[in-house]
């Protein structure tokens, strides 16, 4: 099996689940409401049209380092309850940034105001609404899975430690105050990367010692994936990464590249960059400006050396762990994606 | 065990688990990020702040209808994972229906808007992820029953059942189209009644039989519940409700009174009446006369006998139904108190 093959596989099995839970979901609420459908839709729309189901590919993985012949039924299950939980995300999210595309479409919240007149705050009510039933879609699918009672309430413990630490992270990047890296690892690396593995761990029915294993390769490869988008966000090319030129400098977001600038530059340089950050009316000129300057100054080169260390170590935490061959190949396919793309 | 003390009861081992419940969670939030101990202490002063913890208490009514001996302690879990969920859904509702008061204090957005510089947004949307982390505390109290695996499933999919209901029935409310009484029974009969009821049921494992005798008692009495709920929006008492006079009238609402007056009033009354409805610059004088029109059409007295009528009924179909006495006597003093209150 080579490793495009079997990612295939897992989207193409992760995109027929979500089809036919689609539809059934559509069903049941049109058999409650007339106007029920809309919101399922809104919740299909945004889930179909994207995503690189790479959380469900490290469920998946992590499932098959744990054992490798259990059928993946349940894994996909999971894995599918995952990319709900990240619809309900993305749809919340995308509401309180006043982020109005996602996905090459709409966000929601623009999708429903548009769809009711303009009505901007009945647009975000409803997206709320949509959010909140994506996320009871996450919990249906995850509470699905067959086998023993003690596995579902491990799976059920994971997703809960999950959303309760995105939860968190989101809150400290509304208020936009205080740690960073703390921000980051608690709204993006734990429902990224760790959350999956700990997810595919728990499914598998892992030993505390391969657990500890999955845990010592997500932990950095968490940190090189958000590491990765701080650069993207910077120096990513907008037609490939979907997002606008120095949208991460426009939101001033103290991004891993601005922290090393600080350490780096030269107090003039520094004074350049301090000068655009945040600034609504920057223009694209000042904004190329200091992109050149975050390379100039080293603070790209040390992002990315951060990355190309964090991914070695998490490759290197896999060698004498106690886990399947195929699945810790898996993984490794999988690291090098995450740290190593170009959206 | 007279009515009063094992309700009393009820509303102590509640109040006593959710206090606990949220000890543990400012600690668990405490350990995540230093601002997350600020979002559970605003669902735990909405929660502790009040409510009757009546479908904490028709949850522990049916749990005894089924079985008289069982321990309470499952119960009393899955009654406080209701009163989350009723946090998480007043807390995102109240956002959407501008309600800056609850409970006595100041609503949830309210209260953050207010910590946070008088940001509406700000607060709206932490306002929403405390929302969404409450429906993650009703999901773990839920979820930390005991016992057989099956017995979980089906309380997960009431739940789920639940939730869904609930989401449509708000949608419905903020498009204000179509439907009164199918909005009503999904927003309000299918969470406070029918759900705790089959909650109950599912919880001490009841028979098909015992279900349905359940529902039959349940569906008139979400339906008389609703009904008091309109005759307290505009003939009850300000001080004692906590919604200011009128409250049904300024927001035109399409409750039963109005909905009675159509075919009661006469058309010069119908005139006046709808006239008020909505206007925000009604004065008091205005929304009394109305008040006073509802009840010489005969409005109120249809509405009144209506109520009556359906907790008859709910009683009723108690009558010989293969459930255990003490509970089915719990059941009957709960009818009293959800169809006959003055709040």
């Amino acid at each position: 099996m080579t490793e495009g093959s079997w990612l295939q596989e897992v989207r193409s099995l992760i995109d027929a689940r979500l089809a036919s839970y689609f539809a059934g979901e559509r069903e049941q609420a049109a058999a409650l409401s007339p106007e029920g459908v809309a919101l399922v839709d809104a919740i299909a729309t945004l889930t179909m049209r994207g995503g690189k189901r790479l959380r469900p590919a490290l469920l998946v993985a992590a499932f098959r380092a744990v054992t490798d012949d259990a059928p993946l039924d349940d894994a996909i299950e999971a894995g599918a309850a995952l990319e709900l939980l990240q619809s309900y995300l993305l749809i919340h999210d995308d509401w309180m940034d006043h982020d109005e595309e996602r996905r090459g479409g709409p966000s929601v919240h623009a999708a429903l105001r548009e769809a009711n007149g303009q009505d901007a705050h009945l647009g975000a009510s409803l997206a709320v609404l949509a959010g909140n039933l994506a996320s009871a879609h996450a919990w249906e699918l995850l509470t699905r899975i067959g086998g023993p009672e003690p596995r579902l309430r491990d799976v059920i413990d994971v997703f809960l430690a999950i959303h309760r630490e995105v939860v968190l992270g989101q809150q400290l990047d509304l208020l936009a105050t205080g740690d960073v890296s703390l921000m980051q690892r608690l709204k993006t690396g734990s429902y990224t990367v760790r959350g999956p593995l700990a997810l595919g761990a728990a499914l598998a029915g892992a030993s505390q010692a391969q657990r500890e294993a999955l845990d010592a390769f997500g932990a950095p490869l968490g940190e090189a994936f958000q590491l990765r988008d701080d650069l993207l966000g910077t120096f990513g090319d907008p037609a490939v990464t979907g997002k606008p030129v120095g949208s991460d400098l426009r939101a001033a977001k103290r991004t891993a590249l601005i922290l090393a600038a600080e350490e780096l530059a030269s107090p003039a340089e520094l004074e350049r960059i301090r000068a655009v950050l945040g600034r609504a009316d920057v223009t694209e000129g000042e904004l190329a400006g200091v992109t050149e300057l975050l390379s100039a100054c080293g603070a790209r080169v040390s992002v990315e050396s951060r990355v190309n260390a964090l991914l070695a170590e998490a490759k290197a935490s896999l060698e004498g762990a106690p886990l399947a061959p195929l699945g810790v190949a898996m993984l490794v396919a999988l690291a090098d994606r995450l740290a190593i793309r170009d959206r």
